[in-house]
């Protein structure tokens, strides 16, 4: 059985690689997930390579995670090769999926009756975004082309979903959301940041473990924001809980606890936000 | 014997993982050591967790890479396990390194001689960031406490950098950065970018093919800049050479002969920059 609330997210691109784009992506999905109370447990990064996907996808699905999300490589070019590295990395066949050809078609055919093109054909390359892992399902693209795809996999949910962040965000809010949210529970997580100023790091370091001792339900965790020396630094303190009034509880009595320990040791703390 | 010019980078924090901060260290990282020569072929990003972090340097010391980037995780506080998790991952025992400590002494003796600090004394805590795996050795923080630390391990160089940008970058830039520009040698790498407008990326795509196929040492990716139906998408072209001639002539052969196609089909192109 998948671990209860662990989420793996693989993102797939050289752009990555090279420092050409920042991974906005994982940002987004990983704030987006922790809201939707599951725990993002780890982010893979690999190139457009068949061997390098499909080598990601095995080693994510033996940690057993209840979600798999891989963006980006969904597209209609050669260097878009998600579903081929997944199929591999799974041991199954990319065969065509009447239901995904259906979509693109539809797409194609809006957009030529609106004007955007003359006229379209299923090319090999348009073909190629409704070929999908045998057992999959797509799921709509509101914004683009490329369906988003979800499979089963030893209990494991896989989505796959597109690389442009329009089209990520699109179909993770319409189809992938639900299936978190309803896996969740009432599940919620909390977090609350202080902004602390005149003690260092290394000072605040015995007083963070006996506060951590002491609420043991809180996750806490020190953000120097500058270097050590200007003692400027973030406090950020989270739970996740079924039942607000107890999140808030939590994280108010460690946040009280801290505050005056701070300030008998001459340093400053406000909240953030 | 490590992969000729591979790199991966292990990114420890779970303000990753929850979304609260975006990995512009990978980003930076990825862009400095491409344009260096070297290729990243990896990234992973865990959390504040001992087991996480020495399983992901295991998985990573298997792939052989020359070299192995890990950020985040070197203060001084409960939850900077990075230090720990890397000994468990290689086998190797935390020893007090004298150089390390010596470092880290000279940082406060500094910060006390500037009237930053009134005094300091060396708490757990601060001993903490001088306790490093067996036979590693400190790089100099020029900005902030924690020192870097370098190992090899089986011929791979293990690097391990503070999570805040600005030391981070400083000890790449002084420690890190020569060892890779020696590896490296005159290997240097080339990029240039389009942007096309009129064609939509299916369209585009057969096209591509051909380009790749006739221009085999240079990369091309494209990048739909939005949905595909407003047709706006960029190209980006690389190659990586020891003599920027050849590198130039590869590129710019290829961009010319896509930028006749495109333009052949109605669509629009121009540079980037």
């Amino acid at each position: 059985m998948p671990a209860e609330n662990n989420v793996e997210l693989i993102c797939v691109g050289n752009e990555l690689l090279i420092g050409k784009t920042l991974n906005t992506n994982a940002h987004w999905l990983a704030k987006r997930i922790t809201s939707l109370g599951l725990k993002v447990r780890r982010i893979i990064v690999v190139g457009d390579d068949l061997d390098e996907i499909a080598s990601a996808v095995r080693e994510t699905v033996k940690r057993k995670p209840c979600f798999i999300i891989v963006t980006g490589g969904l597209g209609p070019t050669f260097d878009d090769k998600t579903l081929e590295g997944v199929a591999l990395g799974l041991g199954r066949k990319l065969e065509e999926n009447e239901e995904a050809i259906g979509m693109i078609k539809a797409k194609y055919e809006r957009y030529v009756a609106e004007g955007r093109m003359r006229e379209y054909m299923m090319t090999p390359h348009r073909m190629k975004m409704g070929r999908l892992p045998e057992g999959a399902k797509p799921l709509p693209n509101p914004v683009g082309t490329a369906p988003g795809v979800l499979l089963k996999h030893e209990g494991i949910r896989m989505v796959m979903l597109p690389g442009v962040p329009e089209e990520m965000k699109a179909i993770f809010d319409e189809s992938v959301a639900p299936m978190m949210r309803k896996l969740a529970g009432d599940l919620t997580f909390y977090e609350v940041s202080l902004e602390v100023r005149g003690l260092p790091e290394s000072e605040l370091a015995p007083l963070l473990d006996e506060v951590m001792h002491d609420n043991p339900y809180v996750y806490i965790k020190s953000h120097p924001k500058r270097a050590e020396k200007v003692s400027h630094l973030e406090l950020h303190f989270s739970t996740t809980s079924d039942d607000s009034n107890v999140a808030h509880q939590r994280i108010g009595r460690a946040v009280i606890q801290i505050s005056e320990m701070i300030k008998e040791k001459g340093g400053i703390v406000r909240p953030i936000k």
